[in-house]
Protein backbone atom coordinates (compact mmCIF):
# COMPACT_ATOMS: atom_id res chain seq x y z
CA UNK A 1 0.00 0.00 0.00
CA UNK A 2 1.36 3.31 -1.12
CA UNK A 3 1.86 6.02 2.06
CA UNK A 4 3.55 8.61 3.01
CA UNK A 5 7.16 8.67 4.71
CA UNK A 6 7.49 12.08 6.72
CA UNK A 7 11.15 12.63 7.61
CA UNK A 8 12.54 15.80 8.83
CA UNK A 9 9.80 17.60 6.86
CA UNK A 10 10.14 16.00 3.67
CA UNK A 11 7.40 13.55 2.65
CA UNK A 12 7.91 11.11 0.01
CA UNK A 13 5.50 8.14 -1.36
CA UNK A 14 6.68 4.57 -0.29
CA UNK A 15 5.36 1.49 -0.49
CA UNK A 16 4.40 -0.55 3.15
CA UNK A 17 3.10 -3.31 4.18
CA UNK A 18 0.10 -3.51 6.97
CA UNK A 19 -0.75 -6.06 9.24
CA UNK A 20 -3.99 -7.96 8.16
CA UNK A 21 -5.74 -7.82 10.67
CA UNK A 22 -9.86 -9.49 10.75
CA UNK A 23 -12.94 -10.77 13.04
CA UNK A 24 -12.95 -14.32 13.34
CA UNK A 25 -16.06 -15.80 14.75
CA UNK A 26 -15.17 -18.86 16.84
CA UNK A 27 -18.63 -21.27 16.84
CA UNK A 28 -19.26 -24.34 18.63
CA UNK A 29 -21.55 -27.05 17.50
CA UNK A 30 -22.82 -29.40 20.95
CA UNK A 31 -25.15 -32.72 20.00
CA UNK A 32 -28.06 -32.70 21.83
CA UNK A 33 -31.30 -35.02 20.94
CA UNK A 34 -30.17 -36.01 17.74
CA UNK A 35 -29.75 -32.36 16.84
CA UNK A 36 -26.56 -30.30 16.58
CA UNK A 37 -26.95 -26.59 19.17
CA UNK A 38 -24.88 -24.23 16.83
CA UNK A 39 -23.49 -21.42 19.65
CA UNK A 40 -21.30 -18.29 19.08
CA UNK A 41 -18.96 -18.12 21.95
CA UNK A 42 -16.02 -15.38 20.80
CA UNK A 43 -15.16 -12.78 18.43
CA UNK A 44 -11.76 -12.11 18.02
CA UNK A 45 -9.66 -9.66 15.62
CA UNK A 46 -6.62 -11.89 14.34
CA UNK A 47 -4.59 -12.20 11.12
CA UNK A 48 -6.25 -14.26 9.04
CA UNK A 49 -4.73 -17.39 8.78
CA UNK A 50 -4.70 -21.10 11.09
CA UNK A 51 -7.80 -20.07 12.09
CA UNK A 52 -9.06 -23.71 12.80
CA UNK A 53 -5.65 -24.34 15.05
CA UNK A 54 -6.83 -20.72 16.39
CA UNK A 55 -10.25 -21.94 17.14
CA UNK A 56 -8.44 -25.35 18.48
CA UNK A 57 -6.50 -23.61 20.49
CA UNK A 58 -8.81 -20.81 22.59
CA UNK A 59 -11.42 -23.70 22.85
CA UNK A 60 -8.08 -25.79 24.98
CA UNK A 61 -6.62 -22.90 26.69
CA UNK A 62 -9.74 -20.82 27.80
CA UNK A 63 -11.42 -24.58 29.16
CA UNK A 64 -13.66 -25.07 27.32
CA UNK A 65 -12.87 -28.45 25.78
CA UNK A 66 -9.88 -30.69 28.57
CA UNK A 67 -8.76 -32.89 25.39
CA UNK A 68 -8.28 -32.56 21.35
CA UNK A 69 -10.65 -35.51 21.53
CA UNK A 70 -13.61 -33.96 22.45
CA UNK A 71 -13.72 -31.60 18.99
CA UNK A 72 -14.90 -34.29 16.68
CA UNK A 73 -15.21 -31.92 13.30
CA UNK A 74 -13.49 -28.59 13.12
CA UNK A 75 -13.51 -26.23 10.25
CA UNK A 76 -14.54 -23.13 8.67
CA UNK A 77 -18.04 -23.03 7.37
CA UNK A 78 -17.66 -19.37 6.24
CA UNK A 79 -15.79 -16.33 5.63
CA UNK A 80 -14.20 -15.56 9.26
CA UNK A 81 -15.98 -18.46 10.86
CA UNK A 82 -14.66 -21.12 12.32
CA UNK A 83 -16.89 -24.11 13.83
CA UNK A 84 -15.86 -26.76 16.13
CA UNK A 85 -18.42 -29.43 16.59
CA UNK A 86 -18.25 -31.34 19.81
CA UNK A 87 -18.09 -35.06 20.83
CA UNK A 88 -21.00 -36.17 22.53
CA UNK A 89 -18.99 -37.06 24.92
CA UNK A 90 -17.87 -33.61 25.96
CA UNK A 91 -18.72 -32.34 29.15
CA UNK A 92 -18.93 -28.32 28.42
CA UNK A 93 -19.72 -26.03 30.71
CA UNK A 94 -21.74 -23.30 28.96
CA UNK A 95 -20.72 -20.72 31.92
CA UNK A 96 -16.88 -21.51 30.44
CA UNK A 97 -18.58 -19.75 26.83
CA UNK A 98 -18.25 -16.25 28.98
CA UNK A 99 -14.71 -15.18 28.40
CA UNK A 100 -15.23 -13.09 31.33
CA UNK A 101 -15.84 -15.80 33.37
CA UNK A 102 -12.66 -16.52 33.52
CA UNK A 103 -12.13 -14.18 36.42
CA UNK A 104 -15.60 -13.00 37.19
CA UNK A 105 -18.10 -13.94 40.72
CA UNK A 106 -20.36 -12.73 42.32
CA UNK A 107 -18.91 -11.92 45.08
CA UNK A 108 -15.98 -9.82 43.57
CA UNK A 109 -12.81 -10.48 41.39
CA UNK A 110 -9.50 -10.33 42.66
CA UNK A 111 -5.64 -12.11 40.99
CA UNK A 112 -6.09 -14.67 43.67
CA UNK A 113 -9.27 -15.70 42.19
CA UNK A 114 -7.72 -15.44 38.76
CA UNK A 115 -5.23 -17.84 39.30
CA UNK A 116 -7.43 -20.00 41.27
CA UNK A 117 -9.60 -20.12 38.53
CA UNK A 118 -6.88 -21.36 36.26
CA UNK A 119 -5.79 -23.90 38.96
CA UNK A 120 -9.59 -25.10 38.67
CA UNK A 121 -9.07 -26.13 35.29
CA UNK A 122 -5.91 -26.85 33.99
CA UNK A 123 -5.03 -30.70 34.15
CA UNK A 124 -0.84 -30.71 34.04
CA UNK A 125 1.17 -30.04 36.96
CA UNK A 126 4.78 -29.29 35.87
CA UNK A 127 7.38 -31.34 37.07
CA UNK A 128 10.07 -29.25 39.23
CA UNK A 129 13.51 -29.18 37.88
CA UNK A 130 12.63 -30.29 33.85
CA UNK A 131 13.26 -30.39 31.82
CA UNK A 132 17.00 -28.62 32.37
CA UNK A 133 17.81 -25.48 30.64
CA UNK A 134 21.47 -23.90 29.90
CA UNK A 135 21.17 -20.42 30.03
CA UNK A 136 22.82 -19.50 26.42
CA UNK A 137 20.58 -21.77 25.10
CA UNK A 138 17.62 -19.11 26.71
CA UNK A 139 20.01 -16.04 25.03
CA UNK A 140 19.84 -17.55 21.76
CA UNK A 141 16.40 -17.91 21.20
CA UNK A 142 15.19 -14.31 20.81
CA UNK A 143 17.40 -14.21 17.66
CA UNK A 144 16.19 -17.57 16.28
CA UNK A 145 12.87 -16.16 16.30
CA UNK A 146 13.95 -12.74 14.87
CA UNK A 147 15.43 -14.99 12.03
CA UNK A 148 11.92 -16.98 11.42
CA UNK A 149 9.69 -14.39 11.57
CA UNK A 150 9.45 -12.93 8.41
CA UNK A 151 6.29 -10.72 8.34
CA UNK A 152 7.45 -8.76 11.57
CA UNK A 153 10.34 -7.21 9.39
CA UNK A 154 7.98 -6.59 6.54
CA UNK A 155 5.51 -4.70 8.73
CA UNK A 156 6.47 -4.57 12.39
CA UNK A 157 3.07 -4.84 13.50
CA UNK A 158 2.96 -8.87 14.30
CA UNK A 159 3.19 -10.39 17.81
CA UNK A 160 4.56 -14.04 17.65
CA UNK A 161 4.92 -17.36 19.81
CA UNK A 162 7.35 -19.45 19.33
CA UNK A 163 7.90 -23.51 20.35
CA UNK A 164 11.35 -24.89 20.99
CA UNK A 165 13.08 -28.07 22.16
CA UNK A 166 15.16 -27.83 25.25
CA UNK A 167 18.15 -27.47 23.01
CA UNK A 168 16.88 -24.11 21.35
CA UNK A 169 15.97 -25.53 18.18
CA UNK A 170 12.92 -24.16 17.02
CA UNK A 171 9.56 -26.05 16.23
CA UNK A 172 6.57 -24.00 15.55
CA UNK A 173 6.36 -20.30 15.15
CA UNK A 174 2.96 -18.42 14.88
CA UNK A 175 2.42 -14.76 14.02
CA UNK A 176 -0.74 -12.63 14.78
CA UNK A 177 -1.76 -8.88 14.94
CA UNK A 178 -2.73 -10.31 18.75
CA UNK A 179 -0.94 -11.63 21.03
CA UNK A 180 -3.06 -14.34 22.58
CA UNK A 181 -3.78 -14.92 19.07
CA UNK A 182 -1.00 -16.11 18.07
CA UNK A 183 -0.21 -17.92 21.43
CA UNK A 184 -3.51 -20.09 20.58
CA UNK A 185 -2.40 -21.01 17.13
CA UNK A 186 0.75 -22.03 18.44
CA UNK A 187 -0.86 -24.46 21.29
CA UNK A 188 -3.87 -25.52 18.65
CA UNK A 189 -1.37 -26.77 16.30
CA UNK A 190 0.15 -28.79 19.23
CA UNK A 191 -3.14 -30.10 20.16
CA UNK A 192 -4.03 -30.81 17.06
CA UNK A 193 -1.15 -32.94 16.55
CA UNK A 194 -1.79 -34.67 19.72
CA UNK A 195 1.91 -33.04 21.07
CA UNK A 196 0.16 -31.33 24.54
CA UNK A 197 0.74 -30.84 27.27
CA UNK A 198 3.65 -29.79 26.38
CA UNK A 199 6.03 -31.00 28.87
CA UNK A 200 9.66 -30.62 28.04
CA UNK A 201 8.79 -27.46 25.49
CA UNK A 202 10.61 -23.57 25.82
CA UNK A 203 7.87 -20.81 25.08
CA UNK A 204 9.13 -17.62 23.28
CA UNK A 205 6.91 -14.46 23.50
CA UNK A 206 7.98 -11.89 21.33
CA UNK A 207 6.22 -9.01 23.30
CA UNK A 208 5.55 -8.54 27.06
CA UNK A 209 3.86 -11.60 29.46
CA UNK A 210 0.57 -10.83 30.76
CA UNK A 211 -1.58 -12.83 32.83
CA UNK A 212 -3.36 -14.35 29.84
CA UNK A 213 -0.17 -15.75 28.38
CA UNK A 214 0.83 -17.19 31.38
CA UNK A 215 -2.66 -18.74 31.43
CA UNK A 216 -2.55 -19.87 28.48
CA UNK A 217 0.90 -21.44 28.85
CA UNK A 218 0.02 -23.01 31.74
CA UNK A 219 -3.47 -24.84 30.34
CA UNK A 220 -0.95 -26.23 27.56
CA UNK A 221 1.41 -27.71 30.66
CA UNK A 222 4.73 -25.48 29.24
CA UNK A 223 7.18 -25.23 31.68
CA UNK A 224 9.58 -22.98 30.26
CA UNK A 225 8.09 -19.20 29.01
CA UNK A 226 10.46 -16.49 27.92
CA UNK A 227 8.96 -13.49 27.14
CA UNK A 228 11.23 -10.33 25.32
CA UNK A 229 9.23 -7.67 26.86
CA UNK A 230 8.19 -7.20 30.95
CA UNK A 231 6.10 -9.30 32.53
CA UNK A 232 3.21 -8.11 34.80
CA UNK A 233 2.97 -8.74 38.79
CA UNK A 234 -0.15 -11.22 38.07
CA UNK A 235 1.80 -13.03 35.26
CA UNK A 236 4.78 -13.68 37.93
CA UNK A 237 2.27 -14.73 40.72
CA UNK A 238 0.44 -17.43 38.80
CA UNK A 239 3.94 -18.81 37.19
CA UNK A 240 5.71 -19.25 40.54
CA UNK A 241 2.33 -20.37 41.58
CA UNK A 242 2.06 -23.13 38.80
CA UNK A 243 6.31 -23.72 38.67
CA UNK A 244 6.98 -22.49 35.78
CA UNK A 245 9.79 -20.85 34.86
CA UNK A 246 8.95 -17.34 33.51
CA UNK A 247 12.28 -15.25 31.92
CA UNK A 248 11.33 -11.43 30.94
CA UNK A 249 13.77 -9.12 28.73
CA UNK A 250 14.92 -11.96 26.89
CA UNK A 251 17.14 -10.38 24.34
CA UNK A 252 20.58 -8.55 23.56
CA UNK A 253 22.46 -11.70 25.76
CA UNK A 254 20.48 -11.15 29.02
CA UNK A 255 17.23 -11.93 30.36
CA UNK A 256 15.69 -11.69 33.69
CA UNK A 257 14.55 -15.03 36.11
CA UNK A 258 10.74 -14.02 37.76
CA UNK A 259 9.66 -17.55 38.36
CA UNK A 260 11.13 -20.88 39.33
CA UNK A 261 14.85 -20.71 38.18
CA UNK A 262 14.96 -24.56 39.33
CA UNK A 263 15.50 -25.14 35.71
CA UNK A 264 18.05 -23.46 34.47
CA UNK A 265 21.52 -25.52 35.10
CA UNK A 266 23.54 -22.64 36.28
CA UNK A 267 21.53 -20.95 38.41
CA UNK A 268 22.89 -20.44 42.12
CA UNK A 269 21.69 -22.10 45.00
CA UNK A 270 19.49 -18.76 46.14
CA UNK A 271 17.43 -18.14 43.22
CA UNK A 272 16.09 -21.29 43.85
CA UNK A 273 14.32 -20.01 47.06
CA UNK A 274 13.80 -16.57 45.99
CA UNK A 275 11.68 -17.17 42.86
CA UNK A 276 10.37 -20.35 43.80
CA UNK A 277 9.08 -20.78 47.80
CA UNK A 278 8.86 -17.53 49.58
CA UNK A 279 7.22 -15.53 46.81
CA UNK A 280 4.93 -19.06 46.03
CA UNK A 281 3.87 -18.89 50.20
CA UNK A 282 3.05 -15.65 50.53
CA UNK A 283 0.48 -15.48 47.59
CA UNK A 284 -1.39 -18.81 47.77
CA UNK B 1 11.05 -7.25 43.91
CA UNK B 2 14.22 -9.35 43.96
CA UNK B 3 14.38 -11.23 40.70
CA UNK B 4 17.86 -12.73 39.18
CA UNK B 5 19.67 -11.03 36.10
CA UNK B 6 21.55 -13.25 33.70
CA UNK B 7 24.16 -11.72 31.73
CA UNK B 8 26.49 -13.70 29.20
CA UNK B 9 26.31 -16.26 31.81
CA UNK B 10 26.62 -14.19 35.04
CA UNK B 11 23.64 -14.31 37.56
CA UNK B 12 23.29 -10.95 39.90
CA UNK B 13 20.72 -10.23 42.30
CA UNK B 14 18.83 -7.40 41.27
CA UNK B 15 15.70 -5.64 42.23
CA UNK B 16 12.67 -5.21 39.97
CA UNK B 17 9.31 -3.18 39.58
CA UNK B 18 6.82 -4.78 37.67
CA UNK B 19 3.73 -3.33 36.07
CA UNK B 20 0.71 -4.34 38.57
CA UNK B 21 -1.97 -6.63 36.78
CA UNK B 22 -5.40 -7.11 38.46
CA UNK B 23 -8.75 -7.60 37.11
CA UNK B 24 -11.68 -4.98 37.50
CA UNK B 25 -15.17 -5.94 36.98
CA UNK B 26 -17.69 -3.21 35.32
CA UNK B 27 -21.53 -3.59 36.29
CA UNK B 28 -24.03 -1.24 35.30
CA UNK B 29 -27.06 -0.82 37.26
CA UNK B 30 -30.22 -0.19 35.38
CA UNK B 31 -33.66 1.36 37.04
CA UNK B 32 -36.36 -0.89 36.23
CA UNK B 33 -40.09 -0.54 37.71
CA UNK B 34 -38.59 1.49 40.90
CA UNK B 35 -35.44 -0.95 41.67
CA UNK B 36 -31.72 -1.22 40.04
CA UNK B 37 -30.89 -4.20 38.02
CA UNK B 38 -27.38 -4.74 38.31
CA UNK B 39 -25.71 -6.47 35.22
CA UNK B 40 -21.92 -7.61 35.13
CA UNK B 41 -21.18 -6.17 31.53
CA UNK B 42 -17.28 -7.30 31.57
CA UNK B 43 -13.84 -7.74 33.50
CA UNK B 44 -10.77 -6.45 32.26
CA UNK B 45 -7.28 -6.93 33.21
CA UNK B 46 -5.60 -3.53 33.84
CA UNK B 47 -2.79 -1.67 36.00
CA UNK B 48 -5.14 -0.54 39.32
CA UNK B 49 -5.63 3.65 38.97
CA UNK B 50 -8.56 5.74 37.24
CA UNK B 51 -11.08 2.76 37.46
CA UNK B 52 -13.78 5.39 37.08
CA UNK B 53 -12.33 6.38 34.58
CA UNK B 54 -12.01 3.26 32.72
CA UNK B 55 -15.20 2.09 33.49
CA UNK B 56 -16.95 5.65 32.11
CA UNK B 57 -14.70 5.24 28.83
CA UNK B 58 -15.22 1.28 28.30
CA UNK B 59 -19.30 1.95 28.57
CA UNK B 60 -18.57 4.78 25.99
CA UNK B 61 -16.58 4.00 23.69
CA UNK B 62 -18.11 0.21 23.31
CA UNK B 63 -21.54 2.42 22.49
CA UNK B 64 -23.27 0.81 25.65
CA UNK B 65 -23.66 4.59 26.86
CA UNK B 66 -24.34 7.95 24.71
CA UNK B 67 -23.78 10.69 26.44
CA UNK B 68 -21.76 11.18 29.75
CA UNK B 69 -25.27 12.62 30.99
CA UNK B 70 -26.81 8.69 31.18
CA UNK B 71 -24.32 8.18 33.99
CA UNK B 72 -26.60 9.35 37.45
CA UNK B 73 -23.60 7.92 39.70
CA UNK B 74 -20.67 5.75 39.13
CA UNK B 75 -18.28 4.45 41.70
CA UNK B 76 -15.92 1.73 42.83
CA UNK B 77 -18.52 -0.61 45.40
CA UNK B 78 -16.22 -3.23 46.11
CA UNK B 79 -12.22 -3.94 45.60
CA UNK B 80 -12.29 -4.59 41.47
CA UNK B 81 -15.71 -3.28 40.62
CA UNK B 82 -17.19 -0.45 39.77
CA UNK B 83 -20.63 0.08 39.51
CA UNK B 84 -22.08 2.36 37.10
CA UNK B 85 -25.65 3.09 37.77
CA UNK B 86 -27.34 4.77 34.73
CA UNK B 87 -30.36 7.04 34.36
CA UNK B 88 -33.85 5.91 33.74
CA UNK B 89 -33.33 7.80 30.38
CA UNK B 90 -30.63 5.90 29.22
CA UNK B 91 -31.82 4.03 26.39
CA UNK B 92 -29.04 0.82 26.92
CA UNK B 93 -29.27 -1.84 24.45
CA UNK B 94 -28.76 -5.17 25.57
CA UNK B 95 -27.14 -7.10 22.83
CA UNK B 96 -24.41 -4.17 23.24
CA UNK B 97 -23.44 -5.59 26.46
CA UNK B 98 -21.64 -8.70 24.64
CA UNK B 99 -17.83 -7.12 23.99
CA UNK B 100 -18.24 -9.69 21.05
CA UNK B 101 -21.24 -8.17 19.31
CA UNK B 102 -19.04 -5.07 18.17
CA UNK B 103 -18.47 -7.60 15.12
CA UNK B 104 -20.43 -10.87 15.47
CA UNK B 105 -23.91 -11.05 13.66
CA UNK B 106 -25.71 -14.48 12.73
CA UNK B 107 -24.66 -13.99 8.69
CA UNK B 108 -21.04 -13.93 9.24
CA UNK B 109 -19.06 -11.34 10.07
CA UNK B 110 -16.18 -9.58 8.08
CA UNK B 111 -13.78 -6.18 8.36
CA UNK B 112 -16.59 -4.22 6.63
CA UNK B 113 -18.98 -5.50 8.93
CA UNK B 114 -16.90 -4.53 11.97
CA UNK B 115 -16.45 -1.05 10.38
CA UNK B 116 -19.95 -0.64 10.06
CA UNK B 117 -21.08 -1.40 13.28
CA UNK B 118 -18.63 1.19 14.32
CA UNK B 119 -20.52 3.72 12.21
CA UNK B 120 -23.64 2.55 13.31
CA UNK B 121 -22.82 3.61 16.91
CA UNK B 122 -20.81 6.90 16.85
CA UNK B 123 -21.84 9.99 17.16
CA UNK B 124 -19.36 12.20 15.71
CA UNK B 125 -18.72 13.26 12.65
CA UNK B 126 -15.32 14.26 11.77
CA UNK B 127 -14.31 17.80 10.18
CA UNK B 128 -11.83 17.73 7.69
CA UNK B 129 -8.69 19.57 7.23
CA UNK B 130 -9.56 20.56 10.88
CA UNK B 131 -7.21 21.14 13.15
CA UNK B 132 -4.14 22.03 11.43
CA UNK B 133 -1.22 20.12 12.41
CA UNK B 134 2.65 20.89 11.54
CA UNK B 135 4.56 18.16 11.14
CA UNK B 136 7.23 19.00 13.66
CA UNK B 137 4.52 18.96 16.13
CA UNK B 138 4.06 15.26 15.15
CA UNK B 139 7.58 14.54 15.75
CA UNK B 140 7.70 15.68 19.05
CA UNK B 141 4.81 14.12 20.83
CA UNK B 142 6.90 10.44 21.15
CA UNK B 143 9.52 12.59 23.40
CA UNK B 144 7.43 14.28 25.55
CA UNK B 145 5.03 11.49 26.09
CA UNK B 146 8.15 9.05 27.06
CA UNK B 147 9.50 12.15 29.76
CA UNK B 148 5.97 12.16 31.42
CA UNK B 149 5.91 8.57 31.29
CA UNK B 150 7.57 7.58 34.49
CA UNK B 151 6.04 4.26 35.14
CA UNK B 152 6.91 2.73 31.74
CA UNK B 153 10.51 3.55 32.45
CA UNK B 154 10.49 1.75 35.54
CA UNK B 155 8.89 -1.46 34.80
CA UNK B 156 9.08 -1.59 30.54
CA UNK B 157 5.92 -3.13 30.92
CA UNK B 158 2.74 -0.55 30.36
CA UNK B 159 1.15 0.98 27.72
CA UNK B 160 0.30 4.90 27.47
CA UNK B 161 -2.19 7.12 25.83
CA UNK B 162 -1.68 10.57 25.76
CA UNK B 163 -3.80 13.43 24.45
CA UNK B 164 -2.43 16.56 23.16
CA UNK B 165 -2.88 20.29 22.05
CA UNK B 166 -2.32 20.76 18.19
CA UNK B 167 0.43 23.16 19.21
CA UNK B 168 1.72 19.42 20.43
CA UNK B 169 1.40 20.63 24.69
CA UNK B 170 0.39 17.10 26.69
CA UNK B 171 -3.02 17.14 28.23
CA UNK B 172 -2.87 13.98 29.77
CA UNK B 173 -1.78 10.90 29.88
CA UNK B 174 -2.70 7.59 31.33
CA UNK B 175 -0.80 4.06 31.68
CA UNK B 176 -2.25 0.12 31.68
CA UNK B 177 -0.87 -2.87 30.98
CA UNK B 178 -3.49 -3.05 28.47
CA UNK B 179 -3.50 -0.65 25.65
CA UNK B 180 -7.39 -0.65 25.24
CA UNK B 181 -7.28 0.17 28.83
CA UNK B 182 -4.86 3.11 28.93
CA UNK B 183 -7.34 4.62 26.24
CA UNK B 184 -10.20 3.75 27.56
CA UNK B 185 -8.98 6.03 31.06
CA UNK B 186 -7.86 8.40 29.06
CA UNK B 187 -11.29 9.39 26.81
CA UNK B 188 -13.34 8.30 30.41
CA UNK B 189 -11.43 11.18 32.24
CA UNK B 190 -12.25 13.50 29.79
CA UNK B 191 -15.58 12.33 29.19
CA UNK B 192 -16.72 12.72 32.83
CA UNK B 193 -15.44 16.39 32.01
CA UNK B 194 -17.78 17.23 29.97
CA UNK B 195 -14.80 17.84 27.21
CA UNK B 196 -15.95 14.54 24.46
CA UNK B 197 -15.93 14.69 21.67
CA UNK B 198 -12.32 15.46 21.64
CA UNK B 199 -12.66 17.45 18.28
CA UNK B 200 -9.52 19.03 18.41
CA UNK B 201 -7.00 17.28 19.86
CA UNK B 202 -4.42 14.49 18.76
CA UNK B 203 -4.16 11.08 20.49
CA UNK B 204 -0.15 9.33 20.61
CA UNK B 205 -0.72 5.50 21.42
CA UNK B 206 2.72 4.31 22.71
CA UNK B 207 2.43 0.79 20.67
CA UNK B 208 0.20 -0.01 17.70
CA UNK B 209 -2.76 1.00 16.45
CA UNK B 210 -5.43 -2.24 16.45
CA UNK B 211 -9.22 -1.68 15.11
CA UNK B 212 -9.88 -1.69 18.75
CA UNK B 213 -8.04 1.58 19.64
CA UNK B 214 -9.43 3.30 16.00
CA UNK B 215 -12.94 2.39 16.98
CA UNK B 216 -12.28 3.69 20.29
CA UNK B 217 -10.77 7.15 19.67
CA UNK B 218 -13.76 6.96 16.59
CA UNK B 219 -16.03 6.91 19.04
CA UNK B 220 -14.60 9.60 21.05
CA UNK B 221 -14.40 11.81 18.59
CA UNK B 222 -10.42 12.32 17.74
CA UNK B 223 -9.16 13.85 14.77
CA UNK B 224 -5.97 13.04 14.97
CA UNK B 225 -4.45 9.35 16.33
CA UNK B 226 -0.11 9.20 16.10
CA UNK B 227 0.84 5.76 17.05
CA UNK B 228 4.49 5.07 17.91
CA UNK B 229 3.98 1.44 16.27
CA UNK B 230 2.37 -0.42 13.43
CA UNK B 231 -1.19 0.17 12.36
CA UNK B 232 -3.41 -2.75 11.20
CA UNK B 233 -5.14 -2.93 7.78
CA UNK B 234 -8.44 -2.58 9.55
CA UNK B 235 -7.17 0.10 11.90
CA UNK B 236 -6.50 2.22 8.73
CA UNK B 237 -9.66 1.37 6.62
CA UNK B 238 -11.49 2.59 9.52
CA UNK B 239 -8.97 5.46 9.95
CA UNK B 240 -9.89 6.54 6.18
CA UNK B 241 -13.78 6.64 6.18
CA UNK B 242 -14.02 8.07 9.78
CA UNK B 243 -11.92 10.90 7.88
CA UNK B 244 -9.35 10.25 10.91
CA UNK B 245 -5.89 11.56 10.15
CA UNK B 246 -3.95 7.79 11.20
CA UNK B 247 0.04 8.26 11.65
CA UNK B 248 2.11 4.86 12.66
CA UNK B 249 5.74 4.97 13.40
CA UNK B 250 5.96 7.88 15.18
CA UNK B 251 9.76 8.21 16.30
CA UNK B 252 12.93 9.00 15.80
CA UNK B 253 12.16 12.53 14.24
CA UNK B 254 10.24 10.94 11.48
CA UNK B 255 6.35 9.67 10.58
CA UNK B 256 3.99 7.54 8.20
CA UNK B 257 0.66 8.91 7.14
CA UNK B 258 -2.27 6.01 6.43
CA UNK B 259 -4.93 7.98 6.30
CA UNK B 260 -6.14 11.68 5.64
CA UNK B 261 -3.33 14.12 5.10
CA UNK B 262 -5.04 17.10 4.55
CA UNK B 263 -4.29 18.10 8.28
CA UNK B 264 -0.87 17.70 7.96
CA UNK B 265 0.10 21.71 6.99
CA UNK B 266 2.92 20.88 4.84
CA UNK B 267 1.36 17.44 2.65
CA UNK B 268 1.93 17.85 -0.80
CA UNK B 269 -1.53 17.74 -2.68
CA UNK B 270 -0.66 13.96 -3.94
CA UNK B 271 -1.39 12.71 -0.41
CA UNK B 272 -4.69 14.12 0.05
CA UNK B 273 -6.26 11.95 -2.53
CA UNK B 274 -3.69 8.67 -1.76
CA UNK B 275 -4.72 8.50 2.04
CA UNK B 276 -8.28 9.49 1.77
CA UNK B 277 -10.45 9.54 -1.49
CA UNK B 278 -9.17 6.62 -3.38
CA UNK B 279 -8.79 3.72 -0.47
CA UNK B 280 -12.29 5.09 0.95
CA UNK B 281 -14.45 4.46 -2.16
CA UNK B 282 -12.78 1.36 -2.69
CA UNK B 283 -13.38 -0.02 1.05
CA UNK B 284 -16.96 1.11 1.65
Amino acid sequence: MPIACVNAGNATIESDELSVEEPLEIRVGIPRDGRLVRLSIAVTMRTPGADVELAAGFLFTEGIIRHENEIADIRTTAFNIVLATLEPTARVDPARFDRHSFVSSSCGVCGKRSIAAVFALKRHVLQRGAPRIEAKIIQGLSQTQRAAQTTFERTGGLHAAALFDPAGRLLSLYEDVGRHNALDKLIGSELRAGRVPLEDKLLLLSGRASFELIQKAAMAGIPVVAAVGAPSSLAVSLARQSAMTLLGFVRDGRFNVYADAGRLMEAPAELFSMTAGAFSRANR
